[in-house]
């Protein structure tokens, strides 16, 4: 791959270059339209049954949107970078695709979710990062693949690609290649869209998370539930020197706000989260704050406690408001909830994962410490009568996920496609 | 004057089309290149010595300078806008003039202020607003002429033209064309560059301030004092979900700051007043803030009340970054003084205007209800034993200063300029 | 007097001996059933119709009344220091009076309206003070005559006397002898009793403010308005250790409101204040405050200022209190408005003054800089077509009004009436 | 017993009838004056030797100590309800007692800790309620035995008689009769005593804890580390009207630390809780606060997490004080801290226990979900190398512990003399 080339990939493009080209060409939750264009021109010539855009998600489910403009710059974007150009018409202006294909009648209907976000994040340009030296850099002044979702959707095509050649497997195969994980804002809309209503297993995956290459995690669980709210506060401006009384003052309503939010009560049933990350007045120095915005988010370790925190929040925020006479709007941006892996999977996984040669190290069970929306998918099929499970897979970082020196070994592609297409061979 | 025409002025331009070109292209505080480099060849051309730039201002006085690339931005524009080449090049990165010229040796020293900064607002485009049916409306997307400098400009030239044809004055003549007059930036440093230190007699003058066009107000005074900071506050980011203990939170210094702003004690000799407009934290819901940036001013109806709610905030401000672990750094924005005209300067400005056909009310004396940075010029030619006063010069306006529909009746610029020869022929 | 002599006065007990005996035996507002009794029994002597308790006051009205059983320990202690029992059986459970005598049917109905209540404060027992020196200190341990009012009604007293040997005045002499001027508490319900509406001319009278012995002021005018608020917050106690979610916090609630009332804006027609003195919450470190009490006062330079305070202090507690989930009680604890003395009584007053040989300095108008709760008096008498006029009563004091070292020249008892009585002799 | 016979305890007295005399005259953390008393002359009467008051404690180590005339008057009320003379002549002002006693030489020596203070807590009247309906309810107004310590105290006594008549005990027992328990003020000043320097084995146990009578928990562990402050802020009063701006709101930085206190971010690594319960600003309505006092109370799941909290609410105090010009003081009023229990006790215990007749029930292990002040006496053990455990002693209460209808099932005094009696021979 050079610097100048955006050329679409062919039969022959390997794992790793795919992996590299989405490195490069990184897409912000909802943006990902060259990406799912690419990966859906690629699972059409593998056979697979296409939904895209509005028929792979529920529209009116998406959080977190941002703004028609930014998505069809994003979109203008993707067509200059050489998305294919049909794909892109088929999706519109949604993101996102659910691949299938039937290989037989007697097997069970099979689920695998790969996320193909990227962050909002400027890489690094350091010459010891991996991605610098080798040319695959982001393109993208303040995008960038930093949490390895380019590496999953490396393993899903691997996925597509292996199960064509193999016998075992019997049943259908369901490939959701998921938008915006970042923030917990694409899993609902996919959970909602029918598609995995008849999947009977399920497996989701993530690379990395401190795990080294060699090792996987047959079943993750229990990871904090969230949610994020943006809140818009609207007053009255005024000069602060003439008639500072004839202003309904917005900035004093949000740090009411936020005072309060950070003052929720811990509860004594597990842990629990708050914060305030962002915040915005775009005033004067001498202009009463006629609008105020702010970005919170709550955690809690089971869903009462997060029910707990939306509820105080909610109602700190809207007092708040009231109490110095502004309106305010308080606008989901994204939730994740918690799950159990089932037994059963992690059975299998554990299974498959130790007759991989390259794996050295299976742990059926591990405590998910942050949050994941493919916590919505995961209960859809497990409420639905379908077992799942979240299975980790061991990728050496030089860096935490989510900053500028992240990377992934790109081994681990590999190991995960093999992990994956034996525990379905199992199932 | 015409859409496309941005062609300097002539000695045959009218003052009316001097103002119409100005108030076309308004240049925010300290970018006055265009402004001050049109005013500095038309003084040429009347034979006033120039004094351009940093010959002007006590450069490292100068209060809530943009950054440098704002600034290159800004004398990038007045170039494509037919500023004169070498006035831009005399100037260097530094906008303000003071013009003088002597007319004999037995007469005072005589000082003329004039402002000519603009503001940052969004013009109206309302058909029923004058600049918009005559063709002059803002051509700067976000800068707007709306509190009368450029008036103010063009009746600096028409002085400079006046007296030229004069016998009577046998003094010097200074004209201090002041850039970044809102926000209390740019007085300060023209006062300390010299420039005023032999001024004998001095007046700065303003248009419109809800008097209508006749009215001539000899003597403003007692005008609030005030005071901008922007802060700083630098803390430690951390993820709010897996650490947050590890975080040294930026935006609780903050609303902890504003809390206890807005709480500072009325004062019991007189008026004061506290606001936070403007607050930036630029973090993710799920980042403990590591950076917030807010914008306070203080004011007071003396100098001591205004000290008082100085040091308040600035002790406030203090343990609030300290209590929150972060690290914070106070940087003055501008800032105004109070004063009171001197009676002498207040008869001569009195008995001047009582001569003028168009003027039909003579007021002595008002109370200045804002602030106003000229402030810092009378006191210091006051400290020097020289006399001043601020004179008002009314002007009907259709909508408050500082807002879209603002305008002025050009036919003061006119009265303007007779009120101040005549004076200055008194002196 | 001797320290243990509670006997009662007789006609020939002075002025003098008259203040001491209260000011010995202070009580606070609502409490003062000695001094009701005791001025009530010398009125009778003296030939005075008596309204007492129940029917000098709008009884309904009476704000900031101390409880049952603080009210029954006060009339008890009254009844051990020799009240005479008969008044203290017309009074029952209610202070105050108003005595009426006609001196004849051609004249105005006048009223003079002296204080009693003492402060709740512990008087000093230097030896340097004349009340210790004397033996007449308070033999109260927290209450004291710290604001004169004792001497008020020595003065009510002494005019009644004075009075009786007079010939000229030809009218109705109306005394209102009023309780619990402290905190604004008194004055609304004696307005409303009915007794003033058949005012024509109206005197209420303070000795000291800062005014040597022998000045008088014939009008004081202009009181700031207040208004004091008691709120109680109720929430639900909780472990603090095992279910701190379990909790409705009262203490939360209080401090949420104290923090946004300090920040009430300030308003641009002038002078406003606000403060919280008292807060309680009776709870141990590791429980979770089920009640907060606080104790509010605003003001205002006008009643719309003091309106807009009480506004904007209401919105906040109420929102406070939901906010945290807790109910909220807003009591109004006292108040007072503002007023203007009428120029007829200034002219009377201030002539009256002027033949007073002991009166060495007589000033016309003087702005009230504290607040006054006989504003309520004034008020109603000006709006049914009365004069009014609030004296000042030069006196020299060692201390500020309401300081355990405060004490009053017993000369300026004498001044009052003199000077009052010749304006009742001019009306 | 009856209502009015306060006697001295004899031999014959019955530990049942111990308690109920205990309970009907419950003493406050450091008012134990005829509590220990009365142990110690029961303990004299056994031949132990006593260490009493200041001999028992270090005495500058005590925290939370009620002033003198407190203490004073507790001392007399235990004279008035005839504690022995000459006890309470030999502990002073101190209360607490060891008394150690020698069986034989080879043996270990062995610690006993009982508590002995009672709550500050109205004692419920209803019928239903034991205490009641057998006459020994409290007899202070404010002070109850709403946690056992009644319980504790004779089973310390059963102890001393027990193991008189016992043989195969050979060594020496120490019992430590602490006060103070509540609010974990008493235990730090006896572990620095001396007494607990050559102690081999050591238990501390409790009634209740939700165990039913019979139940044996033979080693608690992990309670929540905790601290309690009492904070005084003092400033400058002023008049709020007058000149608000001449005082220094004490109040302002009480409420300025407690938002900030509730907003100590939560800790990743464990449960951690912040309290502040009771707060008093004394003030009137009018009155800038100069004094405001408030009860703070943190709390951590490891003594890392108890020791972030202290240092987050030390930093937010101090600059809620250094913030508004007040100076401030931090008094430690109370802590805890965690410990484990040693397994050789446990076993010990265990096995004991197993051969009580009336023990139904042994569990080895359970983690204590309260703060208990043993700890300190539990690790002082342990870090000088001798053995430890808090042993549970199963109760039926009808009510929970720190509520006004709490007892406990009399029949368990006579199983923990038996669980600890058996242990200690076996030790």
């Amino acid at each position: 791959m050079t610097e100048d080339d955006d050329s679409v990939w062919t039969e022959t493009t390997s794992l790793v270059d795919i992996r590299r080209d989405l490195h490069a060409h990184p897409e912000a939750g909802w943006k990902e339209f060259r990406t799912t264009a690419l990966v859906a021109s690629e699972l059409d010539r593998l056979g697979f049954t296409l939904h895209l855009g509005a028929e792979a998600m529920a529209v009116d489910e998406r959080l977190g949107v941002p703004d028609e403009s930014e998505l069809a710059a994003a979109r203008t974007r993707a067509r200059d970078e050489n998305a294919p150009e049909a794909m892109l018409e088929r999706m519109g202006a949604v993101t996102g695709l659910v691949a299938e294909k039937s290989y037989g009648d007697s097997g069970p209907v099979v689920g695998i979710r790969v996320d193909m976000d990227a962050l909002e994040l400027v890489e690094t340009r350091a010459e010891s990062h991996h991605p610098v030296r080798e040319g695959f850099v982001s393109r993208h002044p303040k995008e960038m693949h930093a949490c390895g979702h380019d590496g999953h959707t490396a393993i899903g095509i691997g996925l597509a690609r292996e199960l064509d050649d193999q016998s075992a497997f019997d049943g259908t195969l369901k490939l959701f290649f998921q938008p915006a994980e970042e923030g917990g804002r694409g899993a609902i809309p996919m959970s909602l869209s029918g598609h995995v209503d008849d999947v009977d297993c399920f497996v989701a995956l993530h690379l990395g998370l401190g795990n080294a290459t060699g090792t996987v995690i047959a079943g993750y669980d229990r990871p904090l539930c969230n949610c994020k709210f943006t809140v818009q506060f609207r007053g009255q401006s005024a000069h602060a020197g003439h008639a500072p009384e004839a202003g309904a003052n917005a900035l004093q309503a949000a740090t009411t706000a936020i005072q309060n939010l950070y003052s929720i009560s811990r509860h004594s049933d597990g842990a629990s989260r708050v914060n305030v990350g962002g915040v915005t007045s775009p005033n004067g120095h001498n202009v009463i704050s006629d609008h105020a915005e702010m970005m919170i988010e709550v955690r809690g370790e089971t869903a009462e406690i997060n029910q707990y925190m939306i509820d105080e929040a909610r109602r700190i925020t809207t007092h708040a408001a009231k109490m110095h006479g502004v309106t305010h709007d308080i606008e989901t941006y994204g939730k994740t909830t918690t799950f159990k892996s089932d037994d059963e999977m992690i059975n299998k996984v554990s299974t498959s994962a130790s007759t991989v040669d390259s794996v050295t190290n299976v742990l059926r069970h591990e405590q998910f410490g942050a949050s994941e929306d493919a916590s919505y998918l995961i209960r859809r099929v497990q409420e639905q009568g379908g077992k799942a499970t979240f299975v980790g897979i061991g990728s050496d970082h030089p860096d935490g996920h989510h900053t500028p020196h992240f990377d992934i070994d790109e081994a681990s592609i590999r190991i995960g496609v093999d992990v994956l297409s034996k525990t379905i061979n199992r199932l």
